[in-house]
C-alpha cells in the first residue's frame, strides 16, 4: 500500500493505517503524505518508511512506484487527502495501473465522479471507497435480514447523524479539520451532506438495497460567519415505494458521532446505533424485541456478519475494525484477483465507485432541492 | 368530577380516572359513560356511581347536575369521548357553568376549536386539555432550562413519535380503538397527526416556548385499505428562527409509544424519551453529558419539576402520574379560583384551550402542506 | 381504610395513600396519623378527614372504629409507623377484627413477628405486607417464567440494592427519615438489612420460589459516627441447591434506589432493574436476548403480569402502581372474602405474614452470621 | 516479536497478533505456534512467516533466534499457550535475553510465578502481562480519578464477571477452548478464578490502587460432570479499609463477557462495563451523574486515558484496541529501554510480573478460602 495524504495533523489518514495494519494482510510501503514536501518527508519518517519510498508529491510517487519490479511494487494506493484533492491522484493512479482506495466523498464534484467511474471501467481496476459504517458486522446483518424478507416489505427509513463538533466557529480558531471541511473550495457543494449526510444516505441504501429517487431537503448554516451549511434535513422517497427521513447536523452541540438508522417493515423494525455497534435491535410486531450481537448467536447471524467479526461476543469491536473490514475485504478481493481466484460474495461486500458516484449525486440533488421552492426534487444520476 | 364517555371498552377514560383519583383531590361523582344508554348505566355501576347520578346521555347529566345544590354539585366535567364528540358536550358544559377537562385533540375541526375558545373567554371558566406528556416533571425541567437560557440560543428541534400498533389493518378486525381513530368521520382530518403528531408538536412548542410558523409535510397511508393517513414527517420552522423535524408513525412495527424529543442550542442539547420519563439527558458542548433525574438532585431541578414529583429519585413515576399532574394542577388552580386565591405559576402549568386550538391548527396546516407541491406552508391560526 | 402513622413529614405514608387511592377501590376514612396528637389532627385535616374520625392515637381509633356500624366501619387498617411501632397497633387491630396492611419490615423483632403470625392464624384475618417490588408486573412475569421452567434448573441468583442517601451522617443534621432508620431502638437489629436487604431477599425468594437456607454475611458501618450498619454483602444458599449473592448498601454515593436482580438457570437468565421496571431482559444460551415489556406482547406475558398492568406498552407504570397492585390485590381478595367468593390466584398474589416472618428471620440470621467467624450460618425460622 | 502458541484453532493468539499489528510498532517475525510440530509449521505459513523462522517448538525458536544478528533478532517473545505451558518458555526466553509478553494468568502455580519474578529481577528484562481490561482508556480514567481523590475515601468495590459460554458440558463435545480451561492439569487450581476472576481482581486493585488483604470465597462446580469449578463469589477486604464483592461465573447462561466494576467513595461512584468500554459513568452524591467518554471532553480526561485513545469520541474503540494499548505501551517502554530514554508514566502503565504474581496468589487464596470453614482467609503472597 502507498498512501497519498495522511501526514502529521491529518485525522483520517491515521485511521486508514490502523485499519490497514490490523489483519496483517497489508503493509504500508510508500507515501506522499502531505502537499507540503517537508511535512511529507517528516511524516514518512514518523512511519518508518524508507527514504527511497518517501515522496514529496503524489505524481513522483506514482511514477516511481510504477517503475519498480512487480515483487516490490505496491498493489494499491490509498488517497486520504481533503475532498478537492481526491480526483487527480485517483485518476493518475488508475492510469498507472494501481488499484485505489479513496476516502469518501469520492470526489469534489459529480462530474469528477463520473470521469472516475469511466476510468475504472476502462482499466478494470478496483476502486474501494471507505464508507466506514457499512463495514460493521451488524450493519451487514441488518442488510442480510432485510434482503431475506425478515421484516416483510420495507415501509419507512429513519436515519440520523448528529455531530456537535462544529458548534462554534472553530474553523476561525485554528482547527485544521474544521477549516477545510467548511471551505467550499476544498469541501464541495455541501459540508454537512458531504461529510456526514453521504454516510447516512449510503447506509440507508446499503441496508435496504433500495435507491433514493426523490428528495425534499432543507440545508442550514447555523453558526454565524460559516461559509457553508452545517445542518440539514431531507425527506426521502425510495424506488421500492418506501419513504424516509434523513437528518444530519454538525452543530448538534454535545453529540459525538451518533449515526443511527431505523428501518421499519411490515413485520418489524431494526435499529442500529454506531456508538454501540455490536448490537442490532430487532423489534417485532406483537413479539418481544430481540437483541442480536456481533460474535454471538452465530446461528442467527448471516455469513456476511460473521465474516466481518474477529472476536467472540462481548469483546467489543469498534470503528477501526469496521474500517479494517473494508480494507480486508478489498485486500481479499484483490488477492483473488491477483491469483485468478473468484472472490466470495462476502469478500466483494465493500463500497466501490458505484457507491461513490451515488454519494456525489446525493449531494448535488440535496443542494438543488434545498434551493428549490418545490417540495420534491428528482434524484438524478 | 363528572365524566362523559369512558365506559366499558374505552381506553383513555380509565386512565383519566386513575389520574384523577391519585392525589385524593378529585372524586368521580357522576357520569354519562357511553353513547349507548345501556352501557352507560352498566359502566356507572362498575364504578360504584350512585344510580341517581348515572346518566344515559351527557345532555341529561349536564342539566341535572347544574340543578344540584352547590355543595353537592360537581365542579368540572371530563370529556373522554372520541374526537368528533368533544365539541358539543364541552360547549354545553361551559354554558351550564362547568369547568371542563378534554382529552386531546380538543375538537374535530379548527372551526370548533375557535368557537370553544370564544366560549371559554366569555364564561371565564377553565378548560384543561390533557396533553399528557407535558405533565412529566423532566419535560418541565427541560422547559425551565431552556427558558433560563442554559443551552443558549435554540438551534434545532428533533421530535419523533413512533408507534407500531396500527401496523396491520386491525380496524377491520374488531379493534375498537383502531376503528374510530382511522375513520375520518370520527377522527378528523388526519389520524397520525391528530392522535400523536399533535402530542409531538405540543411538546416541541411547550419545551422551547416557541411557535411553529411554517411546515413542510408529507403524510402517508402505509397500510393498504386504510381510510386515513398512518405515517408522516414534517419539517418545521419556529418563530425564534430555529428549525425542526417532526416524525410520527402508527405503523413503525415493533414500537410501543416511543415519543422522544431532542433540542439543541448553542451550548448543548437535551434529550427526553417517554419510555424512561424520569431521566433527562443534558449534553454539553465540550463538557461531560449529565443525567438529571426526577426526584433527585433537587438543587438542580426547577420548581416546575419538583412540584410535579411525588416520590424520591429511583422510585419511578410514570404515565399515570404525568396524567395526574395535569389533573392536580388543574384542581389546585380550580380550588384557588373557588377560594379566591391566586394560583402559583407551577399550578397554572397545564395545557388549556390555547394549546388545543394550536393543535387543531397544526393538523390543518400539516394536511394542507401534505397536499401542496410547494415546499413550505404557513402555519395559520 | 384507616391509617396509623403517615402524618406530615412522613415519607411512606403518602405513598400508601397514593397507591390506595389509585384504583377507586379504597377510601381513606379515618386516621391516627402521628404519635404527636397535635400533628395527628393537623395531618388529618390536610387529608380532608372528618374531625370525628381524626384520632390522637391508634388505641382510640381502633376502639372507636370497631364500635361503628358495619356499613360505615373501615375494613382494614394500614400501619405506616417506624419499624418499632408496627407490632402493638397490628396486634390490637387484629384483636378488634380489622384486617391489616403493614409496611415492611413487619416488626421490630422476630419474636414479635411470630406472635403476629399466631394472631393472624387465630383470627383468620388478612395481613398484607407491602414488599413493594413484588408488585411490579415484570417481577411477576419473571416468577411465572421460572415457575414454568423456562430457564431450566435455577443455578445462581445475584441481587443487589445500592442506595446512596445515607452517604453522610445526615441523621445528625435533621433528616427525620435517616434518624429513625439509623437508631437501633426504632429500626431493629440492622438498618441496611431491615430497610433494603429484606426487599432484596424477598424478591429473590419470591421470583425463584425457593427459600434461603444458609447465609454468609458481612455487615459494615461505613459512615463514621453512625449507630448502625449501613452496608452489607451476603452469600446465599437456597433450598433448591442454587447459590446467590445479595449486596445492599445505603452509602453507595450517587445511587438512587437501584434494586436489581439477575437469576440464571440452565437455559438462560433474567434481569430486572427497578429503575426501568417495565422491562424484563431475558437472556438465552446461544439465542438472542429478548426484551419483554409490561403491557406489550400479551401472548408472551403470564396472567400474573397482565393482571397487574393498567396501561398499554410504552405508557410507563412505576413505583406507585406497583404499590397500588399490592393494595388492589389485597382489596380484591378482601372483597371476595367479604362476599364469600373465591379469589383468583392472581388476586392472592400479595405478600402476607409468612413473608413478613421470613424477612425478620433473614435480618436475625444475617446479623448473627456477620458476628460469626464461621463461614455459613443456618437460616432459622 | 516471536510467538509461542497461537496456531490454528487457538483463540487468544490471534487477538495478540491483531493487537500487536495495530499501531505499526511491532512485527511478527517468527513463531513456534503449536505444540504439534506439523500444525506449528502450517500455522506459520498461514501468517506468511518465512520458513527459516517457522519453528517446530519453542526451544528451537529461542535458541535459533538468540543466535541471530541483533538487527534481525526479535526483541521479545509472546507466550499465548494454555496456562500450564507459560512457565517453561518464559523462563527460557528470559534466560536467552528476550523480553516477554505472557497471556494471563501468568503461570500454572504461585511457585512458578515466584520463580519467574526472581528471574525477571535477575535479568532486568521486561515481562508484560496481558490483563487486557486495564488497557481500556476509561479504566485508566477511573484509576486517575480515584488516585486524585475525586471520589474521596474509597468505601466499597463491586466487581462482577458473568460469562455464559460454559453453561453446558461443552468440554466433552469437542470445544477445545473449554477442554483445556476445565482440565486441572492444564488450567491450574481454579477455572473460573484463573480464567476470569483474576481479571476482575486485577481490575479492582488496578483502579483503586489498593491491595486485597482477606477473602471469603465460595467456589462452585455448577455443570454436572465438570472437573473444575465454573462459578464463584468472593467477599473482599482491601488494605485501605474498604470492602468488596467479586462475582465470577462461566455458567451465567446468556451472558457474553460482561465484566463490570463499580467503586463507591465518600463523594460518588464510578461504573464501567466492558461491553460499552468507551463510557465511564460517574455518579455524584447530590449532583447529577456524569458520562465521561473516551476521546471526548479532553479537558476532563487524564493523560493516562488520552494517551490510550486513537479515535475522537463517538468512533468506538474496543477490545482489540485495549489489547493493543498494552502492546503499545510495552513497545514504547521497550524502545525507550533500547534507546536509553526514560519512558513516561503513561508508557509504563502496563501490567507486569508483579501483577502476575498477585493474580496467582489470588487464585491460591480463593481456593484455600473456598475449602475453609472459616469466614476470612488472609491473602498471602
Amino acid at each position: 500500500m502507498g498512501m497519498i495524504g495522511g501526514g502529521r495533523d491529518a485525522f483520517i489518514g491515521s485511521i486508514h493505517r490502523l485499519a490497514a495494519n490490523m489483519d496483517g494482510l497489508i503493509e504500508l510501503s510508500c507515501g506522499a503524505l502531505s502537499s507540503n514536501p517537508e511535512i511529507a518527508l517528516l511524516s514518512a519518517k514518523d512511519l518508518f518508511l524508507p527514504e527511497s519510498r518517501s515522496y514529496i508529491n503524489y505524481e513522483k510517487m506514482i511514477v516511481a512506484e510504477a517503475a519498480l519490479p512487480s515483487d516490490i511494487k505496491i498493489d494499491f494506493i490509498t488517497i486520504v487527502t481533503p475532498n478537492f484533492a481526491h480526483f487527480a491522484p485517483a485518476m493518475m493512479a488508475l492510469e498507472y495501473g494501481f488499484n485505489v482506495v479513496i476516502e469518501k466523498p469520492m470526489t469534489f464534484s459529480l462530474e469528477e465522479a463520473k470521469q472516475l467511474q469511466q476510468k475504472v471501467i476502462e482499466t478494470g481496476l478496483i476502486l474501494c471507497l471507505t464508507y466506514t459504517y457499512s463495514g460493521y458486522p451488524m450493519v451487514k446483518q441488518a442488510k442480510a435480514m432485510l434482503n431475506q424478507g425478515k421484516l416483510g416489505k420495507i415501509r419507512k427509513v429513519w436515519v440520523e447523524y448528529p455531530q456537535g463538533w462544529l458548534s462554534t466557529l472553530s474553523e476561525k480558531e485554528g482547527n485544521v479539520q474544521a477549516a477545510w471541511r467548511t471551505d467550499p473550495s476544498k469541501s464541495g457543494k455541501s459540508s454537512v451532506m458531504g461529510d456526514i449526510g453521504t454516510h447516512a444516505a449510503h447506509l440507508a441504501e446499503y441496508i435496504t438495497g433500495s435507491k433514493i429517487t426523490d428528495v425534499c431537503a432543507e440545508l442550514n448554516t447555523i453558526v454565524e460567519g460559516r461559509a457553508m451549511d452545517d445542518d440539514g434535513a431531507v425527506l426521502l422517497k425510495f424506488d421500492n415505494g418506501s419513504k424516509g427521513v434523513l437528518m444530519a447536523s454538525q452543530v448538534a452541540a454535545g453529540e459525538e458521532n451518533a449515526l443511527k438508522i431505523r428501518i421499519y417493515g411490515e413485520k418489524g423494525g431494526i435499529e442500529w446505533l454506531q456508538h454501540e455497534p455490536n448490537t442490532l435491535v430487532v423489534k417485532w410486531f406483537n413479539e418481544p424485541t430481540q437483541i442480536l450481537r456481533a460474535g454471538s448467536n452465530y446461528a442467527y447471524l448471516s455469513s456476511f456478519a460473521t465474516h466481518n467479526c474477529r472476536t467472540p461476543g462481548g469483546h467489543p469491536e469498534g470503528y477501526i475494525e469496521a474500517f479494517a473490514n473494508i480494507y480486508r475485504n478489498f485486500a481479499l478481493t484483490l488477492n483473488c484477483s491477483l491469483d485468478g481466484r473468484k472472490p466470495t460474495p462476502e469478500m466483494l461486500d465493500f463500497p466501490t465507485v458505484e457507491d461513490g458516484i451515488r454519494g456525489m449525486a446525493f449531494i448535488d440533488t440535496v443542494v438543488a432541492s434545498s434551493k428549490s421552492e418545490k417540495k420534491w426534487t428528482t434524484f438524478n444520476l
